[in-house]
Order: C-alpha cells, then structure tokens, then sequence
C-alpha cells in the first residue's frame, strides 16, 4: 500500500450536526476540543417552536474531525504539546506528578480539567454538584489517585486523565498477530478506535514491522498509546522466552520510549514463588506477559527480571513521563479460577510496586481481571484500593460468564459497568472476537461503543458530574419525537439511524409521533403526551373556576 | 404463504454435537427434555486420552430439535399435559397454586425439579448445594414466590417455574405491528426465539390477523405464552381508548383464556390518581397498555375498569391457571424519571392486587421497569420484595443509560444481570431495535442470547445449583485447545465458530495451540501448559530425589 491510499483509508467524516469546536483556557496553548451537537426545536402542542442548546459532549477523535485541519498521515498530526514539553525541558524529572507534588499546574492538567466539565456552566450543575478545577486535577494527580499519561515524545497527544473522580475512560486494543493483518490496517482501526471513543489504544503487536506500525500510530495519536514491551523483546529473542533477559527488556523500553509510548504495561508483580498457586487451576496463566514470564522464571530458576530491575526501569519511565500500569499477570482466565490466592498473591506485589514508582515520580495504574462473577466484583476493588494505596484500577472487563464467546464483549460490559461503579477508572474493551482470534475493523467500533456504554453507565452510578446532561438530552428529543436529534444525541448515530430506517425508511417518518415497533395506536409516547395535553386543559379549566370565585377540594 | 411454504421455513436444526434427551420422572407421563452435549476426549500431555463426560443444559427449543419427532404446524405439537389436565378436570379451581396449597405435587412440579436439576447428580454438587425436589416446588408455588405459568388450553407447553430460588429465565416479546410483519413471520420468529433459549415468549401483535396469529403460536409452542389482552381490545374498539370498556376487555380475556395464554399483562395497578405524578416527567407513561388507560381514565372522570373488575379478572383466569402478570404502567421510561413517586406509588397497589389475586389462587407475578441507573436498581428489587410479600418479580431490563439507541440489549443487559442477582426471577428481553422499530429475527436471537448471558450471570452470583458446571466445562475445553467443544459448549455454537472461522477456517486450525488473537509463540495457554509440564517434572524429580534419602527445605 502506497502512502496516498492509507491517506483515503482512513475516515475523516464528521458525526452529523456536529461541530468540533474548540474552549481556551487560562494558560497559554490551552485549546480544548469537544464535540457541539446542534439540536432542532421543540414543536410545543400549540405548534409554538422551542429552541433547545447544541449539547456538548467529550471527544476523542482528535483532529480527524475536523474538516478544517489538514492530515496527512505521513507527517502525523499537530504537536499540540511541544510548546509546554520545550519549557520544562530543563528539570530532572519530566513527569506529571513529580510536577503536581511540587505544587504547580501545568498546561495537561488545565487542559484536561477543562476537558472533564464538558463545557458544562455552573448553571447547569445539579445541587452539590462542584466542576473540575485545575487544582483538583493536580492534588489528584500529585497523591496517585489520577494519571495524565503523557511521554514527552508524544506531543501529538490531546492530554486526558484516568482516576475514579473523573470520567471512566476506556481503552481499546489493537495491533497485528503473526497469523493476520498488516500496518495499514492496524493504523485505519486505531483512528477507528478514538473516532468512536477509544481514550487511550494499547498498541498489542506481536507479529512484523512492530516499530513501524508503532511509529505511524504514535504520530497519529490523539490519544495516549500503551504497550507491552515484552512482546517486542520476545520478537527479538525469535519467540524463545527463555532467552530473554534484562538487557533485552531494558533496550527494547528505550526504544520504544524514545517513539513516544505513553504507558507501559510490566507484568512485575508476577514473582517466581507465585507460580505453584497457578498448577491447579482450571486456565492457569492466561496474560501472556505473565505466561512468557513464568516460563523465563522456571527455565531460569530466578526471580523475575522485571521485578529485579524495577527501579532502574522506573529511572527510565521517569525521565520520559511514561506511566506504568501493572500487569496483573496472574488474573483469572476462567470463573472457576476467579479471586484465587495467586491474583491476590500478586496484586500485594503490585500494592509494593506501586508505592516504589511513586517514591520515583512514576505515575501508576494496576490492572485488574478477568474473569469474575458479578457477586465477587466488590471484593477485587476493595482489595486493589486498599493493597494499592488508591491508584487508578484499570479492568479487562471483567467477563461475568465463560459460556458465551462471540459475546463477551457483552460477558464483559456488565462486569465493566460494575466494576466502574465500585471505582474502576478505566475499562479495557472486550470485543465479540474475545477468545477466537483477531478483532478487524467492526469489533473495534462494537468493542468501544460496548465500552463507551459501561463506562458511562458507571458514570451516571457514580455520580460524576455532568453525566446525565446527555441522557436528559436523548430522553427529551424521544419524548418530542424528534428522530433526528435522537440519532445524534446516540453514541452511534449511524446505526441508530440504520435501524429505524430499516422499517420507515422515508424523510416523514422522521417527523411522525410513532416508530415501527408499535405502530400509531400504540405509541406510549403518543398517547402519553395526549394525557399531558388533556392534564393542562383541566388544570386550566380548574384555574378559570377559581378565578371565578369557585371553590375547590383536593 | 400456504402451508407448507411455513413448514419448511422454520428452522428444525439440531444444536452440534447434541442429543435431545429425555429424563423419566417417578409420576405418570413426565419425560423432561434437556439437551445432552458430546466433548471430545482430553489428550494430555503423554499423548493419553482421557474422556469427558457429556454435559446437559436445559433445553427450551420443544421438539424442533428432536429430528425423531415429525412436526406439522398446522396440526401443531404433541398435547404432552393433556392426561393431567384431564385428570384434574373436575377441581372447581385449576391452579398449581390451589394445588400446592392443599400439599398436592403435581406432575408439572416434578417436571420442573427434574428440569431445573439440568441432569445433575448429587455427586456433582459443591458443599452446601441441594438438588430442587419436587415438594420444594410446591412449597415455593404455594407460598407465591414462584409460579408455574399453564393454562389448561395449552397443553402443548412443557412445565417451567419462574421464581427467585430457581434459573432465571427469559422471555421473549414478539408480534407484528400494524406497520410490519406478518403471521408467518412471527411464527417463524416464535420458534427461532425459543430454540435460542427463551423460557416464554410474549405475543404483543397489534396489527391484523391478532387472534390467528396467537393461534399459530400456541398450538406450536412448547414454552408458555403471555399477552397484553388490552391490545387486541383496543383493536376491537378501531384504537379508541375512550371506546374501550370492562365488557369488551372481558370478552377479550376469555378469548384468550380459551385459545390457551398462559399468562396476562394486565396494568390494573394505574389509579386515577397515579396520573397526576407523571404529568412533570420527562417521558410521561411509556408503557403501552399505562398510557391507553390513564387517557381512558382522563377522559371518562372514572378509576381504572381493570382495576374496580380486578376481582372478577381473577375469577376468569382461576378456572384456566393463568397467571397474572401486574403490568407496570408507570415505570421510568428515562434515567430522569427512575424510581419517582409515579413508580412506586403504583408499586404499592400492585402489592395490593398482588394479595387479592392469591387469595383467589391465581398465580402472580409483578413487572418492573424499565430505565434505571445502576445504583437505584437495589432499591427497585428491596421495595418490590417487601410490598409484594415476596412474588416473582419480572422485569425489563432495566436499561442502565438512555444514550444508545441501537445497542439497549447491551444497556439493559447490565441492569438485567444486576436485578437477576438481586432476586428478579425473569428478565424480559431487549433487542437492538427497542426504541427504534419492530426487531426482525436476527434482533430476537441478539435479544435472546444477550439475556441468556444476563440470567447466567445472575445465576452464577446468586449460586444457584448446577451453574457453573456449563462455565467449568467452557474452560476446560478452553485450556485443552478443544475447540469443537468450545463451539458446542457456548450459548450461539455458530457465532462461535464462525468468529473463529474467519482468520483460521482450516481444520487443522481447531486443533491447533493458538488462536489468530495471539498466534503461536504468544498463546498464553499454551505457554501456561509448558509451565505446568515444567513444574510437573519439577517435582517429579523432587519425589524421587526425597525416595533416594534426599532431605528439602520449602
């Protein structure tokens, strides 16, 4: 593929009635993206007209749509955060923390707490309800309980926060295996990804070309990328994870860092003494950092390099504000391995950990399962706030049953909106591809907006602020009627569209009081709206008797 | 469409590898079907075989997929309850509940222990886990925690019990609307709903052909069959509500009643006075059958006539063991509106008609909403248990976030999983169309199998015996690399494999170590075997280093 076809490849349509527009903040460079949807009005009984404000909603498409911005993805996207990274490139250690400790604001953390209030007025804040302050972001970000993961080498990023008093992100995988895909493909599905809501991408190749592939998407991120490095250095040890040693890890961190990779996942927790909790169970190891791991551990007779040479891989982290999200290499893969003694055996490892990269300015997220039924949720996130000091927990899912491949991206979603619930601050996606191979192009899309789903369920749970603005908005434009607003208003106004048309088709049954599922009779809606209107005219009636000089009893 | 074009539409496949099976019971006639699942041998590490047991599901497809049975829908399917219906036909009350409370095991409670035991032998029970007896049926029907929906009319149904001490199950709504559909289509629909594993399906046709198409649908349906009478009266009265009146419900209901429904929605606990707390709601009344009586109410100045003839309702149904289904015509229709004064001031009355209709042995059930945030879902479940002394709550969804049209079988998916948990003993599906149009019969097998998911899920959290045998059986298969059964084990075999199919379709493919996701070298599992094999030679040596005299710390 030559370079002007991956240029046409990818999708720069806008979303409909939708405008990407732009808020200033108080520190110089500061200009926050959000997505503006125009509303139509509402047709009152009296067929007076009614003007509803644009709603304004998160955005993480980045640049992409904005028909206004240029692309062309062999130079990348705008270096938003050159400018701020150049003024602080004198101090010792670059990261948000080590900044939020000391007391001062940077640009990310303005940006980002302007980015959470959704261009929400105070006017609009339900009773007790406060906006994000800059201040807040720093005091979160300074004690570990948020993250702004932002290497100094991605200026391109749009910066963002992961904590559980913020928004609950979510992160979408991609990346090429050995049997499938190529670099074209993997770039297409990442724009893909934080077109529909993806807030970070975790960059998961395995097979050929990982620099390259890993370069193109960096220069065109808008969002932070993660990965796991041991799978690059497992390519360079030609899959033999026996041969893997820290030399190769450590080479393997340097370069990648110096792309531009923003967090890291190091499945360090893992400790050679863990691995007989896992011979009995049902799916044994199912990470593969912590598989290929174990393996080095029981070949070697030795610790885990990664946990030897922790401190020194948090030197490097810092000097690049690259975050760390602990792998928990020995999540449950299964329900019957769920909440056993080795995930809890290495979560204490990771509460260890986490502490240690704090004491070096390393900003810090731990993962979490898995596999788990709904009634042993709580116990993983009590355990992770209280072993973890209160970083940000970062969850597969996790999958509530093993009974349904080619839906867990569903399994998934009802433990991730819990999860999230109970405090989770970012979900990974599950898509229905889940243990049967590869996810293409639609799983992605289905994967985040399943995602995007849970979390902002989690959200309304949670009480985050500003949640259910959107939710009001879509439950008025359905009450109206007003089908176009609903699609827009959806998280995928693309299909919502698609099925309504599939039965009423035409431009006038996107006026008319009614949908296919019930018919006019039968519409709820519609009849609902009749009581109103019969409501309002005896209350009128009862107020010209009044006036009158009647008396009422009731 | 003539007879036999219908015949050879409808889907009589069998499910892969499975066996319809039937179960003897120790009273006359009862032979309880359940699907029997064939795996394949394990091959340990040796290169030995090991066999695996077969495993058994619960089954809700009836004779469709029994290719020893002949099926002409016309004729309809075999009359298995005739001989006890018969044999029962001189009882003044007809109801398993009457039964029940006079300490009279019927042959449909039998059948539903044996069935609720999916084939499990006490050996495969956890500690503290009891097999379902026949006398704790009686004792749950008879107490009102769970009912045994069957009308005497529709002796073609295979006894079933929804409670909360028993597999949640599901149902399934179809039926044309007057925009959409036909009869055969719903027929076909009917059978494509229940194969997937619907424990009751919903007949809400609102257009033409209602009473042909209902009849269709009962003569071949082997699970019950629930309606909203209110319907076809309003199509009797041309869609005028204000034409609608007690004596044009009543001939409704025994038309019904005669042709065989099994349970009635009937929103008899909507007041007059409810009215007014929903007149500053966001989305009013939307629930069909609420919304057509609150503007009866409206415009005749007079309560409710389902609600003055309550008593006279259940009288009608005592003779034919239907149950009833409490309508609730007030629930939230939007997060904005979850858990208001309009909601649970209905709620009150329906605990009160709950008491009335027990006191005239019919059998209760209550519906719930709707739309409701995750954190109010508690209060739902808690408040319905203590005002309906504890009957069968049956519920739709709830819908956790208005924003995604298109996708609310995923949205009301985590909510229905969480009140399933809770104690809801059947969840009524969502498909990808609600809001948007009438499902096709893709949308009900997404519906279907996504609340399979959330009653699994419930059932996992909540313990009730036997459920994690299917997931310990997908797992294993999983970690054996038995992908054939993986496919057979899962809840869609053909989504399963397919998805698996679409980057490796070879053969040789499903009996290879690795899937597309990660390839070979990146297989977790396979690295996980590796690391059992290499601890298993570990401590073989150990054995015989400590037979040779050895002594060892650890």
């Amino acid at each position: 593929m030559n370079k002007t076809d991956i240029n046409n490849m990818i999708s720069r349509d806008g979303f409909p009635n939708s405008e990407r527009i732009y808020i200033k903040g108080k520190m110089e460079g500061v200009n926050v993206a959000m997505r503006q949807i125009k509303l139509s009005p509402t047709r009152n009984s009296d067929d007076t007209l009614e003007e509803n404000a644009p709603l304004t909603v998160y955005d993480t498409s980045g640049p992409f749509t904005d028909p206004n911005i240029k692309i062309d993805l062999n130079k990348g996207i705008d270096k938003i955060r050159q400018p701020w990274i150049e003024s602080r490139k004198n101090e010792i250690i670059q990261t948000q923390m080590y900044f939020a400790k000391r007391g001062i604001i940077t640009p990310e953390m303005e940006y980002v707490a302007i980015r959470e209030n959704q261009g929400l007025s105070e006017e609009q804040l339900q009773k007790g309800e406060k906006l994000v302050t800059p201040e807040f972001v720093r005091d979160e970000v300074a004690s570990g309980r948020a993250i702004i993961p932002a290497n100094i080498k991605h200026p391109e990023s749009e910066p963002m926060i992961i904590g559980k008093n913020f928004l609950t992100k979510i992160n979408a995988n991609i990346g090429n295996s050995p049997v499938d895909s190529s670099i074209e493909k993997e770039v297409d599905k990442s724009v893909w990804a934080f077109r529909w809501g993806a807030d970070t991408i975790m960059d998961l190749s395995t097979g050929d070309n990982i620099h390259q592939t890993r370069e193109w998407i960096l220069r065109n991120s808008p969002v932070p990328v993660g990965t796991v490095p041991l799978y690059q250095a497992l390519e360079k040890t030609k899959g033999k994870s026996e041969d893997l040693s820290w030399e190769v890890f450590r080479e393997t961190l340097i370069e990648q860092a110096e792309q531009g990779v923003d967090y890291f996942t190091i499945h360090a927790g893992l400790l050679w003494r863990h691995i007989r909790h896992t011979i009995n169970r049902t799916t044994g190891i199912v990470s593969r950092g912590g598989a290929i791991m174990a393996k080095w551990c029981m070949y070697h007779h030795q610790e885990s390099f990664l946990y030897t040479h922790f401190d020194e891989i948090c030197d490097i982290l810092a000097q690049y504000d690259i975050a760390i999200s602990l792998g928990d290499a020995l999540r449950p893969g299964s329900i019957a391995d769920a909440n056993d003694r080795a995930q809890f055996a290495e979560l204490e490892t990771l509460g260890e950990l986490c502490q240690r990269a704090w004491d070096k300015n390393v900003q810090v997220m731990i993962e979490g399962p898995g596999h788990v039924p709904m009634h042993k949720i709580k116990e993983n996130m009590e355990l992770q706030e209280k072993l973890c000091h209160n970083a940000p927990f970062y969850t597969l899912g996790p999958i509530t049953t093993d009974i349904a491949p080619g839906y867990d991206h569903i399994t998934s979603a009802i433990g991730g909106a819990m999860i999230g619930w109970l405090g989770t601050a970012m979900l990974c996606y599950v898509t229905p591809k889940e243990h049967l191979g590869l996810p293409n192009k639609d799983d992605v899309k289905t994967g985040v907006i399943t995602y995007k789903i849970a979390a902002h369920a989690s959200d309304l749970a949670k009480g985050i602020v500003g949640a259910q603005v959107r939710d009001n908005a879509m439950s008025k434009a359905r009450f109206e009627f007003r089908w176009k607003d609903q699609f827009c208003i959806s998280l995928d106004p693309e299909t919502a569209m698609k099925y309504h048309d599939e039965t009423l088709p035409d431009e006038g049954s996107k006026q008319s009081h009614f949908c296919s599922m019930c018919g006019e009779h039968f519409c709820s809606m519609k009849a609902s709206r009749d009581v109103r209107d019969m409501a309002a005219k005896k209350e009128k009636k009862r107020q010209e008797f009044i006036e009158a000089g009647g008396e009422v009893y009731n």
